[in-house]
């Protein structure tokens, strides 16, 4: 275990312990199953999956892996228990690793937690107080996650550095690329050759006869790209953890006048979103000022304007002009911004790029763009 | 909509029906998000993501998709409402479109249904009961996928001779992958090539320098291939949503004398394995014969025999030596069995191939192996 790294986890479980504290819980608990990914364990314990982790009110903390080599590799724990070892039961492992806070503990899980899963908790630790709320522990995980310290920052440097490299290749080559598998297979092997440790999301390149679609179906296909039209392309690549997410568009002319307008007015919305990057704003007013946009010109954008990214591929802040969410813009943010048109007959065009949110203002970590081919 | 499929929707929401009539359910609620997929949704209506499904006690279903034009290409359902009618907050759809189900009724949510979601319905829908249970809904609907009908068995029949396909490409030319990750993409490559909708799961390739883990983390990087040792490739190729599963491993020798002794025990096991392979043999049964001859030979093995397939990569049944889940085969059901030995020192060893349950035993599926390279 790399020191620098677990300095990282004692100070992010200090500040769990500080909330503790403050909400007078006594052990917090995250699992992180194939189901239902809880990045949050990687972030305080560098488990990468598969495991519970709890910490309690005295600071010590305990994971409890499917895998204990990888545990072993990966993860800082003051105690590592095999998951076999409770007949790979997570009730019972929960119920024989927390007996020891006493009667009236009050015990966190997740808010993602499974409704039967509490019920039975509740029943096993009957003398404990089991919690699982919205604003519970995860969500002031995503808080902590939100802002990124300089070990964070400087690997979202390198994660868009390589993002950008690979997105160049493949513009710089376009007219190679004879279908969209093609395209992200190409993006996928470039990712993996430059050190990423997979990509962030499914990749997705949909050609001018399925860019309609907000997230094409399947992602990507035989489908050709070196026809007339617009092609979305959006993809990120993860490195220790933390995934870049840039989407690019190529369109191929002659164009029809609707697609220049919806150009033009994706690569504005972009600009005047980015204009607003700045610590103080909120993101809600951000949202609402493209949307205005989009709207003063007749247009619909079906999805939020962009979200933080990090060890999950949506974290804080959500960019959306909807009262949930409204955030204050922070240095140390790291967000996308993503304006995008669709339209059945004519395709789509989305521009994503990634920001650090800078004393300053920001700075623009990727350098996607609306790629014209006469 | 292809009207054969359409038929076999309806059949499948007319066994909902019965169930929800014998346990006086006035309707049931799928919701298939980012963070929790669920398949059943799409079993159910051919949605393939992204939306809340009803089925109501009357026959008649809702789907409430995040992108109405996916559901219009892909979904069939009585009534189709965009998410964004209602804010895009599922408890303000559900309060919505079950409010006509009057006082009383009872509504029954899937048992991943995170805890807090189901307090929120509690409270909005105060008059209606909420039912979030283990052994629900959820459970019913994997217990009825669990038998594969014929179209979903000649799916199987067509996902696994292309997953033979590649996996032939890959072994009959492995001399000229020379790191994990080229033969990662040439898996990913074969199978979109071949039609595929994408692979069913992180392809693994894990060369020897990790392959004593069970699932590698990552799945694969620039680690080498052509190197003395065992390499595990474990992958599935989808085809309309149903996944295969296969893992071979390549040894190439000189091998030590525990490398051979953990090859021809997982070889044997797997025979073993096969050869209780028919309607009316009990899953327990199955694995404690291959668990116990592991432990015969002072081995352990650290993962279940194998499970079910279909819409989901672990579906029913499971094949463990536990008491849970304990199921009598049946013809219709399609499953893998994979035993393997893992060694911090040795590397990992894992065969594991696909069957179809028959009235007369079981089909083979699937031809992965173990390749030994002198």
């Amino acid at each position: 275990m790399h020191h620098q790294r677990t300095q990282a986890y004692t100070q992010r479980i200090q500040k769990v312990l500080e909330w503790m504290q403050a909400e007078k819980i006594d052990a917090v608990v995250f699992h992180d199953t194939e189901e239902h990914r809880t990045a949050s364990m990687r972030y305080l314990c560098g488990h990468p999956m598969d495991a519970l982790f709890i910490i309690k009110r005295d600071g010590r903390s305990v994971l409890i892996p499917w895998d204990v080599h990888m545990a072993e590799a990966h993860a800082s724990a003051d105690l590592i228990v095999p998951q076999s070892e409770f007949g790979r039961d997570p009730a019972a492992a929960l119920q024989n690793m927390l007996a020891d806070l006493g009667p009236g503990a009050r015990i966190e899980l997740p808010s993602a937690t499974p409704h039967p899963f509490v019920s039975s908790l509740q029943n096993r630790l009957c003398q404990q107080e089991i919690i699982c709320r919205e604003q519970g522990i995860a969500e002031h995980l995503l808080t902590l996650r939100m802002i990124k310290d300089e070990e964070e920052t400087a690997l979202y440097e390198k994660a868009c550095t390589e993002t950008d490299a690979v997105l160049d290749a493949l513009l710089n080559n376009w007219e190679n690329f004879t279908s969209e598998t093609d395209a992200a297979l190409a993006i996928e092997g470039m990712g993996r050759t430059r050190g990423a440790e997979k990509t962030g999301f499914e990749t997705i390149v949909a050609g001018p006869a399925r860019s309609w679609g907000i997230h094409a179906f399947p992602s990507y296909g035989p489908g050709p790209l070196q026809v007339r039209g617009l092609t979305i392309i959006d993809f990120g690549l993860v490195f220790q953890g933390y995934t870049s997410d840039i989407t690019a568009t190529v369109a191929r002319g002659p164009l029809s006048g609707r697609q220049r307008d919806m150009i033009s007015l994706v690569t504005e919305a972009h600009e005047r979103a980015c204009a607003l990057l700045k610590p103080g704003t909120m993101t809600r007013d951000i949202a609402a000022a493209v949307h205005r946009f989009f709207s003063d010109h007749g247009r619909t954008m079906p999805h939020s304007l962009g979200h933080g990214i990090g060890l999950d591929i949506h974290e804080y802040p959500f960019l959306r002009d909807k009262t949930e969410g409204n955030t204050q813009l922070r240095p140390g943010m790291v967000l996308t911004i993503e304006p995008g048109l669709y339209d059945p007959e004519e395709g789509g065009v989305r521009l994503e790029n990634d920001y650090l949110i800078t004393p300053e203002g920001h700075r623009r970590l990727t350098n996607s763009r609306i790629l014209s081919i006469r």
